[in-house]
Order: structure tokens, then C-alpha cells, then sequence
């Protein structure tokens, strides 16, 4: 299968701390990486977990509080600074061209490469960006400030030709990719091999999706059925359930209901409050409403 | 003697690595901390070191380079939410308002503080601030933008009072203050000690530079006479003296030159490229024209 993972590179919150960073984290989709978040330290985390810079292109942030976005200065600085020329796409809600642009105008003057800011409707689940591997929608999150999240949708591929097959028949190499398309495979001897004995069905087609900051949200499961890796925020353990409501987050059983609504295959929670010096009670938590959750954690990389 | 030393946050240049981050260092005086720059990173090396929010109360920036500055807003946002109530007062060369006010302005639009922006003029060795204990002077450099150092003199102490004087002559507390002021001592007999007999010299008021970024710059040592500790960028090492010349930085030869015509007692060196895996080179270089050089590193104090 080809790869789509997603490495953490900060899951902290408001107030990073010598264990977290805030958020922001890359999904590797097919070797092109799509940056979630950009908190201080983003760029530091970037390198030490040896992604390239030159196949990131699109960062996606979620909304404008700091331990979010804090670090898109200085990634955007680093990128000139290694010479690059192709142009960057900042994704974010109403304000990120007003907020970020003079700072882009003044630091990035001389930057060879355009970056080219794309306000988003956080209140719409639509369709921001597609190639030919993947689509990228957002998710309506409820937050403090407009918010979303952001839905991958691995494109379906193509069925998988057998070798034995194209062995058996002395199948020519041109005719790999109608049979690719569906195509039945006729023999120099007028044989008709149908196509379903030629292939083997394409991999299913894999979708992640990255919900924070967000009060609970029951609604969004609606959008993430089936969902194969869901990470979601678990800023507080439940007995701050009136402190989540109130700052707009979600406790670890919020994130793991959703993940069960969602007949998600896997949660992964994040966004840590920084009142936990071990987030194994928020694991705990999650996992006696949804046992397939993991912890988040900087460098970590989970396949989706 | 009282607290006078300094804390290297970051010690790196424009480009982040995994060994340095970009410049900032707290000045410990008297228990007061005076930041000097801040990149991006530099709040969490503030908390790693152990060094307390609420006693930093002034931010000086040499110049709008991503790796002097980026940090600001992090570190801002961050003061907020530990609860400060104290304003702060963030230096730095004209446009620091422009570029970083609509920032402060929507990230910290509720913060409880006045974040008081001050522009200093980068051409003129000035008294920016002074309290009690100390006076701070902006240094000109010479770099690609606008661009200063900071100088901070403590101020010459009191005399300290021989304890064993004050018992074998009964002095009561109440003229302690009198004596350190310069004041003789008559005792109940009418027998007048004169000061000299009763104090030792006040400790000797101390200096200490920080001069990043610049060019070779020797008018920089008739500020910097007797110097007992001088930071100064050595950016790159002898044999890319062209390279330094060409982007207003130093070399390590260059920075140690100016500790000699300094008459400095010790020197600093930082700033370093990125090319450079180890800094010995750098090291090695200084001392053969100033030997009581050391190389800054991250979360290294040094007393002054």
C-alpha cells in the first residue's frame, strides 16, 4: 500500500511545556506531506523527524489561536532560506490573510516563491483542495473562534494486476493499463481472459481526519463514518468536563464517543492540557468507550 | 556579590537545527531578567532553564530578522495566560511597532498587561532604561537592517559594612545606612572612627554586551572599554571572511579583535551557521588572538 501517515509533531495546548509543543502535526499522503497546525517549534519538529521541506506545499491551519499558527513565521522564513521556489498554500479561517500577511510582506520580502493564503469557510464541510491522490475537505468544529478541521480522503486507486497472470498469458506491458481500466485480455489465440481473473482489487481507499480545538460535537460523526484514523483533541480528563464546556474543548470520552459514532477503526487524542504530567488517565478514560485509542505524542508516526 | 549572569536561550543563526535554535538570552540582574532577543522557541528555553515569568520585564530585540524576533508573540501570548498583570516593555528598532502590533493586537486582545513597544534609535549609543541597579545603552552595529546591541552597567554599589567594626564598636543598626552613605562613627566616648576603618569597597560595578548581528565593527570597543564580558557574533570561521563581509556578519577572529581593542575580561562567542556540526573550529580561531573566549551553547549560564 502506499504510504498515508501522519507524524505529531506537537500535541500540547495553550501552554507549551517542556514535554508538549503545541499543535501541529504532517499527514503523508502518498509522499506528499500537508501540514495540520503550526505552533512555535513546528519547524525545529519538521526537521528532527527528517520530512522534506520541498514535498510540503500546503499547511492547514485549523484556527488563529497561537499554539496553532505561532510557528508559521518561521517555517515560511526557513523555506526561502533553503531556496525554494515553488509556491506555498496557507489554508485558514477569516483573518489568517489579514493577521499573517504584513508579517509575510516584511520577513519574506525577498522570497522567491508566492504564498498564497486561502481563507476558509470553517462553518461549511466542502471540498478546499484535490489532486490526483487525495481530497481535503473541512470539518465545522465549535470553538472559542471560528474553527474547522480537515478531512483526507485517499482517492480511490486502480485494481492490481497479477503477475502470475500476466505471466500465464504473455500479457504485453501495453496492455497494462486497459486492463488496469477494466479491460478483459484477449490471447493471440482469440481466448477472452476476463478482467476479474487478471486483477486483484485496488487497496481501499483511506481517509484521517483532525478535529481540534472543539467543544463535543456529535454531528461530526456524520462526516467521519467509517473513518480509518480519527484524531481528535482531549484536552481535559471527564471530572473537567464543566472546565471543557466552558473553554470549548472536549474531554477524552467525548473524543472516544465520536470515534464510536463515527465506526471510526482508530482514535488517537491530543491536545493535552498541560495540567497532566502523564495523559494515562485520558487513555484510560477514551479507551472504556472506544478501546482502539492511542495517545498522541511529538514524533510519533501512526499509518493510517 | 549580587546576581549578574547570563542564560543562552539560543545561540544559533537564521537557520534552526536540532543543536540551536536562534538568538535569545535572559541577563540576570540583581534578580531582574532582561531579555535580549527572542526566536522562535525561546519561552520554552525560558521555562526549561527555570527562569520566572514574572520577574522579566523588559524584551530588547537588536532587529527584525526572523531569528531575533519570532519568539515574541509566543512568549507574549504565554505571559497572558500565566495570569501577569504587569506591563511589559518590549525595544526594538523602528517598524517593531508596525510588524508586531496587529498581532498584539488580536492575539492578546484580552491580555491584562499593556505590552509597551519602545523604538529605539539604532545609530546612537543611548541610556534606553535605568533603575536602581542598572542602566541599559543601545550599541549601533552594523548589519544588513537596522540593527543594535544592548549594553547593560550595573550600578556602582555601597561600600559593604565590616561586621566585625560594628561589634567591637557596638554600632547600632540605625547608622548602618549612614556609613555605607560615607559617614565616620562617634561613639558614646566621643571617639570618632572614620569610615575607611569601618567598610570594605563596594563591590566593582560590572558590564556586559551583547553585539549580534553585526559586521567587523572596531569602532565597537570605545563603547565597550574594560568590558568584563562581551557576547559577540562569530557567525563564521576565518576562511569565509568574504561571506561574512557580505552579509554583515563576523568571523570568529573578527569577534575576538574586538574583545582585545575592548580590553575585555572574557568573551562569548555565538551566533554560529549551521554549518558548522561543532563550533570548535570558531573556538580555536577567537583564542589565538583572545584567549579567555568561551563558545555560548544552549542553557548555559555564565557569571559576569
Amino acid at each position: 500500500m502506499k504510504t498515508f501517515n501522519v507524524t505529531i509533531l506537537g500535541c500540547g495546548s495553550a501552554l507549551p511545556t517542556t514535554r508538549h509543543i503545541g499543535a501541529s502535526q504532517v499527514v503523508n499522503i502518498h509522499d506528499k506531506l500537508f501540514m495540520v497546525d503550526c505552533s512555535e517549534g513546528t519547524q525545529i519538529q519538521f526537521r528532527k523527524n527528517k520530512l522534506t521541506f520541498s514535498r510540503l506545499n500546503h499547511v492547514f491551519l485549523s484556527h488563529l489561536h497561537g499554539d496553532h499558527c505561532f510557528g508559521l513565521m518561521g517555517l515560511l522564513s526557513t523555506l526561502a532560506l533553503y531556496g525554494r521556489t515553488s509556491d506555498i498554500h496557507v489554508w485558514g479561517p477569516t483573518d489568517t490573510e489579514r493577521i499573517f500577511r504584513p508579517q509575510i510582506d516584511y520577513f519574506c520580502a525577498k522570497s522567491p516563491f508566492n504564498i498564497i493564503i486561502h481563507e476558509v469557510d470553517t462553518s461549511q464541510y466542502s471540498l478546499l483542495h484535490e489532486d490526483r491522490t487525495v481530497e481535503i475537505y473541512s470539518l465545522p468544529l465549535k470553538h472559542r473562534i471560528e474553527c474547522c478541521g480537515y478531512l483526507f480522503k485517499e482517492k480511490p486507486g486502480l485494481p492490481h494486476i497479477r503477475r502470475d497472470m500476466l505471466d500465464a498469458y504473455n500479457i504485453p506491458i501495453s496492455q497494462i493499463n486497459n486492463i488496469k481500466a477494466g479491460a478483459d485480455y484477449t490471447t493471440e489465440d482469440g481466448e477472452i481472459i476476463p478482467n476479474e481473473k487478471l486483477t486483484t482489487p485496488a487497496d481501499p481507499a483511506r481517509m484521517y481526519a483532525y478535529c481540534s480545538d472543539t467543544a463535543y460535537l456529535p454531528s461530526l460523526a456524520h462526516y467521519l463514518q467509517g473513518i480509518d484514523l480519527l484524531y481528535h483533541e482531549a484536552t481535559f480528563a471527564e471530572n473537567n468536563k464543566a472546565r471543557a464546556a466552558e473553554t470549548f474543548h472536549s474531554t477524552a470520552k467525548q473524543a472516544a464517543t465520536i470515534a464510536k459514532d463515527s465506526h471510526a477503526k482508530r482514535l488517537c487524542i491530543g491536545h493535552f492540557s498541560s495540567r497532566y504530567k502523564d495523559e494515562g488517565i485520558l487513555l484510560e478514560e477514551a479507551r472504556t468507550i472506544f478501546p482502539d485509542t492511542i495517545l498522541a505524542n511529538e514524533n510519533l508516526t501512526i499509518t493510517v
